[in-house]
Parts: structure tokens; C-alpha cells; sequence
């Protein structure tokens, strides 16, 4: 056996390179960024008046008590005005390009109207509620960098220089395989003997979450059907994500027929707890990765987010997440076993904290319901104090 | 005009009953469930073996030296088996139902298998490697609670008690309405003096966040226009969110058009920054609520986050989230507005700390793409200083 060191190394040394895809700026939501974003032009684009009144030529205000005739109006999405008088003024509604000879708006709560002539009320800066081309952001400037995650910030940006479509990170092709006779389908009445088959729902849609739709098959304990269907699968995917049939078990077939259909096993079992008979192993000429998950709910589940994810980010050349939280309660840990222990987080003045969840072992499906996610625990002869923090992989 | 606070109560109370939507159990995820889910059968629903290996009837272990003749065996999947000779034992395999008669289950790394005969090599304890019927969750024990966002391993927890579909919280019918002549699609070159549609595609992409698919809507500064598409969208939606023609511009035709067609302003204007042009209202009959946020990108993602989202949450029964985190740096805030400022967060050591984004005033976009969300500050004479807690809007 490794330890999970070793183990989460081997599984990150053998990335895929997924491609890139692309996608229509709505569909890029949630996706990673492929390449990068510039400024088209310079934003704002225009000279931009920031409020609703007049706009005039600054200079004009040393006569005092200066009153302006009204020449026009320019609205937003108009062409740009000019002020043909420099004694007069043009009113001007927030968006629209400042007119031509002015250089100072004065808004409406600033002025009186009175006969088609504006008197200014409040004292007025030079160049005030003008939001000045290029202020922002200067043409080809560098906006988005490739490999951010595009959240809706990053969409208003991209609709703004015009990506009406978008280069995003390829996803793997996925095949989700459940495994075992004791699995029924969720809409039916499960025998006494029999369980539904929850595993892997809950890996399909943690995959909808990095926007990933994967396909999935349920496999009896018929070795001439595992390897029948292994083989297309195998063929037809970038990536396996199976649960079961990888314990020591007469009817776990999985790893016997994987290395018969070429599958190198990279590693089988792995010091740590939950999660101990993970096999991970690649197929050199066809390139697809096996993650071969044990069978109960929260093992498959803590396996996804330690190798997986991590797995994904790496070949999406993304850096790791690497999260840290503050422990609520001491907690001793001597096995030599690397310990993932379900915890419920919270956010309490500005601090983020872990409580440990009452589970009953590694079978225990509800009690995943009541975590946020695991924190990571190597073996060591001192307790774990409050207040400690430590490595925390988050799942919801 | 009113106080952010008052504005914020104003708008939470208009909640909208949303009803309750029935969806199949994939198509739950990320939405919130609206009925109990309780356990449909003890879990797990037998005495389980949580090994592959031998099953015993532990008493026969006072005689030392035993060996036990292999009388058949029980896979995962298949009905109980029942140990006819308790001197004997049944071969077992992880997830099979424990056989009759047995109460042991003793793993193969423990044993040794000769001419069909067992002899154990460990020490044993009585009742070891088996998970036991009804030892996590009772038949009839509530799993998961009504208002629940709906996770990965919620998804696994219905399916493990065969929800196939699922009641979940309503969806408001919403239509997203842009405005102003001097915005052109997101395909398109804008001639100098116009902006492309980016605004409402942040929003669109900001409710399917929230799972809500959204309709759109362009409309231009023209009042006979405003008026014949807001009419069909008030009768047709649950909720409008419109950006642009608040202000005071003589184009700005919205409130007093939605006026004109029954709607009841609430309010108009909020002593707050950016987003202070905010008007909200109902329409007393038509039961639609309608979002009217100032036209630039900062000011309507903020107003979003500030008034919309808390409004969904309220409309669907949830309980406000209250986040708080620490200041990087010190900020001075004393003109008497409620202060939104755009920060970068991070968590160091497991505290949350939140660094402002330099920003160039409300019209600008790409600021909105270096921030995590927004902090809010009251004003205040003394400054706030470095590692103080303040509120926090998520918005990444």
C-alpha cells in the first residue's frame, strides 16, 4: 500500500490534455477561460457624461452670473453634439459622449431653467461627471487572463469587447460505472437484499457542477459482461469513474479484467481512511484515465474530491486549491492512516471554522448531507488542538 | 430618499409565493427542496457485511484451534444465507446481507484456506465487520429538511430513498429588460458612440446561478415602445429587472411609464453607492415585482446581490445569509451613504479577509472581474480599521 501522498503525486502525474472548446459567451458560464481577453477599444469609448444636465465650456463661468442658452440636447446613443456658441450650453443625459467644445456637465439638480436659459446654482469643478475615454481601460489591455473559472463579472466583461463566442478548456468525456448485483434504480422497490443506486447520481451531478454531463452504466458481477462493456468504454472515453468491485471480494472482477484489457494499474490501495481500495490506473494507447472508487457512499464520494478534482484542475493547468480551516474540537489521530474526517464549516467574525460530523463508518450516505466537506489529518502522536488549522477539502 | 436599510426591508416585504415545482431527482441540483425526506427503510436496511471474507457463529471460537468447513457462500446482491452447522462458515463478500446464524464476519487477510477448511489466524471480536440494520438511520427518521439547497450528496441521499422526483421551491418567471438606444448586441461593432449589450447577460448569467432561465428583453428610448412591451411583460412575468432609464434624463421614461400602467412605486433613489438611482415597485393587481436598477454594470450587479437575491431567498422561505469578514486594510467612510466597495477575498490561516479592488468609479466593468463580492460600510466618523469584521455580499 502507498500513502496518500504518494497516491494523490501518481494520480496528478497523468493528466489528459482535454483541448479547448468553444462555446457561446452564455454557454462559457462556469467554464475556464481558454485564452485571453483584451479591451477592443478604450473603455469607456467616449468622453462619457456621468449625470443628466447641461454640458459647457468650463472657461465660459468667469463672467459670473453667467446664464446659458439651451442649443440642443445630446442623448445617449447619439452621435457626438457640437456646441457651436461657447457662451451657450447643450443639455446632455448620463451615456451620451460629451459635445464637441465642452469640458464640464453640470447636473440638473445643480441648475434653474427658465425660459430656455440655465443658471448654475453650485459651485463647478472643471471636467466634473465626465468618465474620460480610456479612464478605465486603456484598447488591448489585458482583461482576462486564460484559466479563470468565467463567473457572471467575467461574462459582462467578455459581452462588453464583443466575445460573442468563447475558447474554453476542453471536458474529458466521462463514463460513470456502477458496479454489483445488490444495485436497483432509484424508482424501484428495492428487495431486502437489494440498495438503489445512489453512488453514482451523487458523481454525476457533483460533475454537472464543473459543467461536465457524463454518461453512466450500471454493470453486473458477470465477468464476460464487465469485460465486454469495460472494452467500449475504454474506447469511447477520456475518463472512467467507477464504484465497487475493487475490495478483495469473489466477485470483484474489476481490476482482473482492467489489466486484461491493457489497463496499467498505477496503484491499488492506499493508506488512508476513508477511501482505502482505491485503483487508479491509465491505458497507455488509448489514453483513458481509470478512477476505480470503492463501492460505499462516502468513500466514492471523499475519492472524487481528493483525486478527481484535483486530477481535472491539472489537466485543465489550472493550480490546486489549497484550503486551510480552524478546527472547533481536538481530535487525536494515531492509526498510520491519513484521515479524512466529514466536517460541517462555518464563517463566525471573519473566521472559518470546522466541526467534525457524527458519521458511522465509511457506509453511513446521510451523513454526508450533513457536511460542507472533509479536513485532511496525517497521523501524529499529539492531539490535534482547537484552534489548529489544517488542510480542508471542500464539497458543497 | 430612504436609507439602504429601509430600502432593504421595503423590498423584502414583497416576497411572492413561488409555489413548488416537481423535477426529477437529476434536474434537483442546486435547487432548494420543499418537502421532508425521510428514510424509507432502515440504512442500512440488513446486517451488511462491511468485509470480504468468512461469516461465523462467533461462540464456536471458545473452541481453540477450530477449523471451519466452508458450507457455501453470500454475495452482495443475493438473498440471505442461512449456516446450517455452526461449526461451519459461509464465505461472505462486502455489501452481501450477514447469512442466518452468523454473527462474525473475519476478513481473508486474517485467515487461512486449506482443502476447503478455515483456520483463523487473528484474534476475533464478537459482532466485527458488520454494519448493522437500522445502525445509521432508523425507517421513518427525517434525512434531509424542507429549504435545503440541494448538493451532490443531497442527490444521494434521495436516491438512496428512491425520490425519483422531487419537490423543489418555484422559480419566478422572469424577464431581464435592457434600455437605451446607445446599446448594440454583443455581435456587433458599436460605432463610436455605442456600447454593447453587456449588463443583462452578467444578470442572465447571475440567475442561472440560481438555476433560473430568464427571457430578455431590448427596449429604445421610445416612450410609445416602453410602454406597449412593458405592458405584455407585466402581465407575463412574476419578476422584471431592468437596467437603465432611472435616472434623470429625459429619456428616462421607466417610472413614469410603469406608473402609468399601474405599478406602484415603493421607492426611488437610496442613500447608498454605486446603485443609488434604485427604483422598486409592485404591481398591485398583477402581483408582479418589479427591479429597476441604475444603467452601469457596478451599480446593477451590485443591486442584484443587495436587494434581488435576498428577495429570492425570502420568496422561498430561507433564512438570510449573514456573511461577515476582516478588513486588509483601513477605509475611511464619512458622506452619509452606505458604502458597497468591491473586494478581492482570501482565506489565510482560516480567516476571510476581504482587500478593496481599485476601481475607477460605477461605470466600470472589468472591475467587477478582479472581485469576490462586496463589503458594506455604514458611514462612520472613526475610520474602519485593519481586522475589523464587516458584512460581506458573496458574488463569485
Amino acid at each position: 500500500m502507498i500513502t496518500f501522498k504518494e497516491a494523490f503525486q501518481k494520480v496528478l502525474d497523468h493528466p489528459l490534455d482535454l483541448g479547448i472548446e468553444i462555446v457561446s459567451l452564455i454557454d462559457s458560464l462556469n467554464r475556464i477561460l481558454a485564452e485571453d481577453i483584451f479591451a477592443d477599444r478604450d473603455f469607456p469609448p467616449f468622453d462619457r457624461a456621468t449625470k443628466d444636465g447641461i454640458a459647457i465650456q468650463y472657461s465660459t463661468l468667469v463672467n459670473d452670473g453667467h446664464t446659458f442658452a439651451i442649443e440642443g440636447e445630446a442623448a445617449a446613443g447619439g452621435v457626438q453634439q457640437v456646441l457651436n456658441d461657447k457662451n451657450n450650453c447643450l443639455e446632455v443625459m448620463t451615456g451620451a459622449v460629451v459635445p464637441e467644445h465642452c469640458d464640464t456637465v453640470v447636473m440638473y439638480e445643480h441648475i434653474t431653467i427658465d425660459g430656455g436659459k440655465v443658471t448654475i446654482n453650485e459651485k463647478v469643478t472643471k471636467g466634473q461627471n465626465i468618465h474620460y475615454q480610456g479612464s478605465d481601460e486603456k484598447v488591448g489591455t489585458l482583461l482576462l487572463s486564460k484559466g479563470k473559472k468565467i463567473s457572471p463579472a467575467e461574462i459582462g466583461v467578455m459581452a462588453t469587447v464583443g466575445k460573442a463566442i468563447v475558447k474554453v478548456m476542453g471536458n474529458p468525456k466521462i463514463c460513470t460505472i456502477a458496479t454489483g448485483n445488490e444495485l436497483v434504480a432509484v424508482n424501484e422497490t428495492p428487495e431486502p437484499h437489494q440498495i438503489r443506486k445512489s453512488n453514482m447520481l451523487t458523481i454525476e451531478s457533483a460533475l454537472l457542477n464543473s459543467k461536465i454531463e457524463a454518461s453512466s452504466l450500471h454493470l453486473l458481477d458477470d465477468k464476460k459482461e464487465i469485460e465486454r462493456e469495460l472494452k467500449k468504454a475504454l474506447i469511447e472515453n477520456d475518463v472512467l469513474l467507477l464504484s465497487g468491485g475493487v475490495s478483495k471480494g469473489k466477485f470483484d472482477f474489476i481490476p482482473e479484467v482492467m489489466e486484461s484489457l491493457g489497463v496499467e494499474k498505477v496503484f491499488h490501495r492506499v493508506l488512508q481512511r476513508p477511501g482505502k481500495p482505491f485503483w487508479f490506473g491509465i491505458h497507455p494507447e488509448l489514453k483513458t484515465v481509470i478512477f476505480s472508487f470503492p463501492g460505499n457512499p462516502v468513500s466514492t464520494f471523499a475519492n472524487y474530491h481528493l483525486y478527481f478534482l484535483p486530477w481535472l484542475q491539472t489537466s485543465w493547468q489550472l493550480p490546486l486549491d489549497n484550503s486551510y480551516i480552524k478546527l472547533s474540537r481536538g481530535i487525536k489521530i494515531t492509526r498510520p492512516l491519513t484521515r479524512f474526517i466529514q466536517v460541517s464549516t462555518e464563517v463566525k467574525e471573519g473566521m472559518f471554522w470546522a466541526t467534525p460530523v457524527v458519521e458511522n463508518g465509511s457506509g453511513d450516505l446521510t451523513s454526508l448531507a450533513k457536511a460542507d466537506g472533509f479536513i485532511c489529518l496525517e497521523p501524529r502522536t499529539e492531539e490535534y488542538e482547537v484552534g489548529e488549522v489544517i488542510p480542508f477539502i471542500k464539497t458543497r
